[in-house]
């Protein structure tokens, strides 16, 4: 790939950053992949250095992937997808980066993951996995639902399942609550039995360390169990309670994304899973239709 | 007093650390108060260096008030009543404090808030506080029920309330759960009406954060609002279930403690209601019942 093919039909950028890492895909105007990268963490909420950074660091290996100069930064045309410009004050942020593309075009994580999804067209997504999260997006109206963070909201989530997990398994080892095959799941993932070192374990535990247990909840419930049966119906209770809200702007089609979403869907409403249609491409996709939408706007 | 008096019949200590302070009282064998004295944490979780350093500045403050020096210190028996030591490495840490009292006697700070609300006798205490947690002493047989910390335990507690209420507001305005007048509420509390805005406020919030909203949900339950009435529901169950496993040891007696307790109060089921007595005394007189009964046993 020349510089001067660049200059004449450009070249597009896709970037997903999200709270731990960062992809990048760099395509030609026929969306024909030229490299790949990923970097860190590339959400504001960590600090603009570290997002700003990722990004490059990813770009870079695009680049090189694709044989080209890290000057040729200069003329691609880049869409980010970021986690936390849904935030007014880190979208103002980021709008302000002294970037060094062509063109940088800015929308959530979660809206370039529905456009991945849904090839650039009208569509509705819900990730599942951390947080959750939905947002349709039809005939130009966005809704946004959910992704408030945890521990108040992200019900249905790797997190909130996680959490639950370790809510009934002290309420049985209090014996305030019933028994359930969690506690043995629990303290053979752990290696540990006693109630305080099982405490210990979650004492300031972050999201992602919540999640890690969560397809714990789906074993104990194959093999029977009535607590994690019931957790799982109040999670996708309200996966479904965000796809019906969704369904309010009538989008044809919805999948579902995230490293909990297989888990948690065989559980949905009926006429949920009617709607649900696998995601045709990854966000870095979407946001490289993201920035083509953008730029002929422009 | 003089500090042949001290030599003669002991002086007592009563230290209660909590996880933001120390209370300490100084009183003689006939347990006439001769001085107090309040520190900053006391809780070996925040670190050795703190939580000791807490327990010596109110300690002065007290010898101060009774009008003797630093140095009898080591005149004093001390009990002590602390949060986290409930966790065997915490114990053995503090255990193993150079301390400069004649005699330290050290247990949990519910054991000492049990021994305090029954001034030194057999009961039972639920604390409904930041936290929720419950403690039986019967006939020498101790039962300890929750107090595991929050967002996985606590259920019923200050923080747990707080977070209900985050909750039940976010799916009101995601319009995916019913309309309640918490909304209205907290948004009053904060200043603030935007999605965004309340997020931000609770984002990283500590448990003391999210209890200082709980009172709200009273308020609107006061007020006719279903949805708090349903999470008081929720959480006095939870504080029922505390109860009745206590109750497996035949406490005569029942205090509730803590800055909620008088809220959760009224939701309590009858037959819980029926074994409520005001607590007698604070912690710190618990923790010098405590270093008395222990020294008798030396």
């Amino acid at each position: 790939m020349s510089s001067e093919a660049g200059l004449q039909s450009p070249l597009y950028l896709g970037i997903d950053g999200g709270g731990s890492k960062c992809r990048v895909v760099l395509v030609d105007s026929t969306d024909q992949v030229l490299g790949e990268g990923l970097g860190g963490p590339a959400n504001p909420l960590r600090g603009m250095k570290i997002a700003t950074d990722s990004i490059l660091t990813a770009t870079q290996q695009a680049l090189q992937a694709a044989g080209m100069s890290f000057n040729q930064m200069s003329q691609l045309v880049a869409g980010a997808g970021l986690a936390g410009v849904n935030m007014p004050q880190y979208f103002q942020l980021f709008s302000e980066w002294q970037h060094p593309f062509a063109q940088f075009h800015l929308t959530s994580d979660l809206h370039t993951a529905c456009m991945g999804a849904h090839h650039g067209q009208d569509g509705a997504v819900i990730i599942i996995g951390t947080g959750s999260c939905g947002l349709a997006d039809v005939g130009g109206q966005r809704l946004d639902i959910g992704g408030h963070g945890f521990p108040y909201g992200d019900n249905g989530s790797g997190a909130w399942f996680g959490n639950q997990l370790v809510h009934h398994v002290l309420l049985h080892k209090d014996r305030i609550g019933p028994a359930t095959l969690l506690t043995e799941l629990l303290s053979e993932a752990l290696g540990v039995t006693d109630t305080l070192d099982i405490v210990s374990h979650f004492m300031h535990a972050t999201p992602t360390v919540y999640a890690r247990y969560a397809p714990l909840v789906f074993s104990a419930a194959e093999q029977g169990d009535v607590v994690a049966a019931q957790i799982i119906v109040a999670g996708a209770r309200h996966i479904d309670n965000i796809a019906d809200r969704l369904f309010s702007l009538k989008p044809q089609r919805l999948s579902l994304i995230g490293g909990l979403a297989y888990k948690v869907e065989p559980y949905l409403a009926a006429h949920v899973r009617e709607l649900l249609a696998p995601a045709q491409a990854a966000p870095e996709f979407g946001a490289v239709w993201f920035a083509r939408q953008r730029q002929a706007v422009v």
